[in-house]
């Protein structure tokens, strides 16, 4: 039960406090949102980022959107709420889990009980993603040896959920199990989640890390200085493709060749058993200048063109396996998955 | 027979000119050797870089050093130099070459006779390393298919060496036969010789380069956008082990993966059959700030560990071939390049 010296996500009732992660590690920032839009552009700016942190914020943002449409509006005031917030970030399935959880409690309601049903759900949703971290955390802790280095790619941590985190807290959980004895922390360009986010929370929390660039992973693997890798995930589609951050395919093909477990962990609501493959998934493409430029230093030279697709897909022939909320997801995925979606909508009901 | 709008290494006679390749691709700034020691320096502080180009600059140091000790002055008081210069970088052969070839011609030579040899050798090695480029550059060509799509690692161009490049020699003659279309350059983080230096030469002489992350290249790989891999190569042990930038085993890997050709081009003073494997060559360790600052940003939190490797080992088994000055050396490699090098020395004899 780590209380982390931050909070990423911070709701005052008439506001959402967000931690600006675009700044860290250099700076500990905190920016108020006083309205729905302000919301829906820190997702789009990245100052909250990492899929359940998103879809709480979202959910958030939902409330500001009530409490601004005054005493005796009904869901459809919400609709622009609603549509500005799912149009800020396309490849995160929380982001929509979240925006149709709150359309659905606010069904039917108005005004002041539109409001409190509102709030009301979006605690619910920071309440369950806090639990549902401890639970990934202690089911995936328990597939690592003793002593374990461990490699992670971008942020899933505190910073990117309303908990410990999706691999940060297997991380978490298995640091104070004697489990991890090291993080080694992908910087993960372009964004540079692993060395500013990751290793600035690790680092916060004691556990030791280590950032390497993403291109040195393969060398630490051949050297056999990585026992196992765990990362999160955007989105998991039915057969178990994981849609992650760019770079997360390679990390994964790496550990094939070299014959290291690869797990990845996200709560249920991060499965998407309507998207039958990783194909079926939109790949985000982010704008050039996190490429062309770190902070105001051109690393490009101007003329040149560059890519910058956001995610990749995760064959899941390459998972070793998908830890969740409700347990260990082994291949094949199709059964395990849709079995732990079933459970997790049970236990919700 | 492209002729670069610039020029890496220009020798004036009493000075050594050098393109500061530390501020490209912003700046064009060149820097004045006038003795041994600032061109050690140089090397040391990556104002020049790339395994042919440090061995052409020292060869240029030594001159330096010849001048400076005089009139009178036999190989003894070289000896310095020779040891201030081969204690710059540990890991490229060429390095060692360059000054093992100006340490034999200085043998028996005094005063002015002894400078005029030494400039003699120099210049030598820097028109050889010209004529090797345009020989790579033909050879490799010929393994491209018509209108590829080429991936390459670090730079290894005409800011690497003394000509057209190694690697990218093979690019510019296969762009200029239609073989090459597209050029997609990995950063190549932690220095980024990718963004800053691949792109800006490419750029410069109109071929269509892209820029990409490293961990992008699976990615691309995975959506069937990459033909070929063509790299450059700091030593070849004599089994075929490629050591070279970090990174590089990463993309060989991604290449065994997904079927795609993974070529090596270097000249045969790159191949070291003194090393019977990569196993045995010294892997330089550089300052962590290349890891945790780009420029005066800070990129990972302060009291956070990095790794720095410069490079990694490539085993032989991933590579399809390697492209010397010689022709094409295919496996079993233990026989390929000790014939070319066989050829290389009987050629220059």
């Amino acid at each position: 039960m780590t209380t982390s010296a931050f909070r990423t996500i911070d709701w005052r009732g008439d506001a959402l406090v967000l931690l600006d992660q675009r700044v860290l590690p250099v700076d500990e920032t905190y920016l108020t949102c006083g309205d729905w839009r302000a919301v829906a552009d820190a997702i789009k700016q990245m100052v909250v980022r990492g899929a359940p942190a998103i879809g709480i914020t979202a959910a958030y943002g939902v409330v500001l959107a009530a409490r601004e449409a005054g005493a005796d509006a009904g869901p459809e005031a919400l609709a622009p709420a609603f549509e500005g917030l799912a149009a800020t970030r396309p490849t995160a399935v929380n982001l929509f889990w979240a925006l149709d959880r709150m359309k659905a409690r606010a069904a039917g309601g108005r005004g002041a009980a539109l409001l409190a049903a509102l709030e009301d759900e979006a605690r619910r949703i920071h309440d369950e993603d806090r639990a549902m971290c401890r639970a990934m955390g202690d089911h995936g802790a328990a597939l690592l040896p003793d002593g374990a280095c461990v490699l992670t790619h971008c942020n899933t941590g505190a910073l990117a959920t309303g908990g410990d985190g999706t691999a940060l807290a297997v991380v978490r959980s298995g640091f104070r199990q004697g489990r991890v004895r090291l993080v080694y922390a992908d910087e993960t360009r372009p964004f540079l989640q692993g060395s500013r986010l990751t290793a600035w929370e690790l680092n916060k929390d004691d556990i030791p890390v280590r950032v390497i660039t993403d291109n040195m992973a393969g060398h630490l693997m051949q050297r056999g200085q990585v026992d196992a890798v765990i990362v999160g995930t955007d989105r998991v589609a039915a057969n178990g493709d994981v849609t992650n951050k760019i770079g997360t395919y390679a990390v994964a093909v790496l550990c094939h060749h070299h014959g290291i477990p690869f797990y990845v962990a996200g709560p249920t609501s991060t499965i998407d058993l309507a998207t039958p493959t990783g194909a079926d998934v939109p790949i985000e493409q982010r704008p050039a200048r996190e490429v062309t430029h770190v902070g105001d230093r051109r690393l490009v030279p101007e003329g040149v063109a560059v890519e910058n697709p956001a995610f990749d897909v995760t064959p899941a022939a390459l998972v070793t396996a998908i830890i969740t909320e409700r347990g260990v997801a082994r291949p094949p995925f199709e059964a395990s998955l849709a079995r732990h979606v079933a459970e997790a909508n049970g236990g919700a009901a």
